[in-house]
């Protein structure tokens, strides 16, 4: 049975690659069930076409990466030791010759970089996202599974937000709450909680703070979270109090625009038509300056992944493909909106993975 | 009067160095007061000697990039927009010529370097890290302000935790506690909260889960909060009931090793001194190899900063520099105990800016 590891050895040995050094947290993750972030300390896979992987990692990680990945050979390193050296010890053990080898150029820093040239000396580097970015793009069954759950899980905690929605409170009140249930449920979130209010909200990347909620506002939500390694996203905007007609206006132009690409989602579509069908509403309601981002990304290990979704992407959906679909429109001082679902292609659609309800909100 | 960007500057004017071209979002903060992670999208300051600095964002951004560093030329671009050539175009328009560049090597990744490479061709690239960190490693009594802060909540965030250990309690829900009463604060956490039971804390790195605090358990905290950019970082270790001798003796080795180091920091001692300071007291109990890792690290705009306090660092402290000192032994099934503070090296001494007590706490 193909499994990515076994799919990535076979590009190695189409390719006549010597091996793949991964080096994101999120990769390795990926290909080895090991979850660790050990920041400027080195933490690598090294794949090969044949012989066993390598997995370096600091010394106080290496019991854990053992019992993670029990088909690797898992190095550790202390803090006084030269991980690169040990590297190097290891494939000269194993008398592995390595002419050409695949980095992560969009992970891997200059330093390392330098000194994995200065350790290999004789290789060619060439990149390997292009090959990671496609093999991670196309969910399996039990990936979809764990993304279904975790928005579900999301679905949830807007709601936990949305009841909490009252005077006085402030944003950050809000999101502690959410996170708090989340958390107490065993569950981290996939990035910082965004609850967004008034001024606020109309920034697309906007921090939530001390402001406190009023009648007459807004309030966004943008919140994810992770089960078993994979990551949900879910934007809902809702109305604390009656709002004004243009912020009215604004909403229903967002979710005609979201809900717009949301139904042509299917295997065959372009990513661009995708994006463009949500922005030729915007655009054509008078909005399309205030709406300064892609309409979407993909997401599953990663909270941003492949497929990205912008107006100029050729690429086709596929079946095994999940990506959010997030248009917004920012008008300073008037209104923030922005409302995102999680859509899994299938075979003959799509099915959207987060379920909670777009029809405008009014909380009194 | 001096401040970092006008260092900055100097040291660029006295090497040559035509630009100094930063993409790390801590090193941007510190410099331009712009705080912001877009991710795989960038985002970069760039300093000349003489020009005002450029400042690189995602279109969605700009006006809060603006707003937080208004001596910057701060350019936007959208997703389907190319950032480079925008740069490109920039530094032309201001006829600059770049020949020297110091770019940070241990955060941009090889893409990047190959795009900065194929913009401006004729150059050549230097790291400007060691200088960043000389800069960023001496704090002013500002920064020490903010840190003070962030230590005095960190503190608060220990009590509230030890406050929540009862019977039938997991680690999770006591680390919601702690994050919700903070988040209601308007506080974030400087890196993901750690509380750790049992088994579990006998990893120096162990992940939080469903685990249920039981009586005659070891709980670990680690945790930070962020005070206007600036992090603290503290590790409790307290025991719920009574403990096993073992477990006692391990604890008070580390207390002794902890102390010991704090009490002779002050200008003029190395970091190695210090290190082994605490090392020496735990090897001599027979603990040295359940101690894997270093004594401890800078901290300040980012969690991980310089001087970095490990056995073989000669250089030596001085009157400016914040670093954590947190010795720990993990003996696997039987403990796990780590304690750290945050010092800061002061003119004639240190001031200890964690102060939660360290004497062995018993919760009943």
């Amino acid at each position: 049975m193909s499994n990515p590891l076994t799919d990535l050895c076979s590009w190695l040995q189409l390719e006549d690659i010597d091996a793949a050094f991964l080096t994101s947290p999120d990769n390795i993750f990926y290909f080895s069930g090991f979850k660790s972030d050990p920041h400027e300390r080195l933490l690598a896979l090294v794949v090969f076409p044949e012989s066993e992987p390598l997995l370096i990692c600091p010394q106080m990680e290496a019991v854990d990466a053992k019992n993670a990945c029990d088909y690797a050979e898992v190095i550790g390193y202390t803090d006084i030791e030269n991980p690169w050296e040990k590297i190097k010890q290891t494939i000269t053990t194993r008398k592995l010759t390595l002419r050409k080898v695949a980095i992560e150029k969009e992970h891997m820093n200059v330093e390392r970089y330098e000194h994995i040239q200065h350790y290999f000396p004789a290789h060619s580097f060439i990149s390997a996202e292009e090959k990671l970015r496609q093999l991670r793009m196309i969910k399996t069954e039990k990936e979809v599974e764990k993304i279904r759950e975790a928005c579900r899980l999301a679905d949830l905690a807007v709601e936990i937000g949305v009841h909490e929605i009252t005077e006085g409170k402030t944003e950050m009140d809000i999101l502690a709450t959410i996170e708090y249930e989340m958390k107490k449920m065993g569950h981290e979130m996939s990035f910082s909680t965004m609850v967004l209010t008034g001024a606020n909200a109309a920034s697309p990347h906007g921090t939530p703070g001390m402001t406190k909620i009023q009648r007459g506002d807004l309030v966004l939500f943008d919140l994810g979270v992770v089960y078993d390694g994979y990551c949900s996203d879910i934007t809902r905007t809702v109305a604390y109090g009656d709002i004004s007609e243009q912020q009215a206006v604004i909403y229903e132009t967002v979710r005609k625009a979201q809900e717009a690409a949301v139904s042509i989602s299917k295997p065959g579509i372009s990513c661009a038509e995708l994006d463009l069908t949500a922005r030729n509403i915007i655009n054509e309601s008078g909005f399309g300056n205030y709406f300064p981002h892609r309409l979407g990304h993909g997401l599953g290990v990663s909270i941003h992944e492949y497929p990205s979704i912008t107006e100029t992407n050729p690429l086709l959906l596929q079946a095994g493909m999940v990506y959010t679909i997030e248009p917004g429109i920012y008008v300073p001082n008037i209104a923030g909106v922005r409302i995102e679902d999680d859509i899994y292609i299938t075979e003959s659609g799509c099915e959207v993975l987060t379920r909670y309800p777009k029809s405008l909100q009014i909380i009194q």
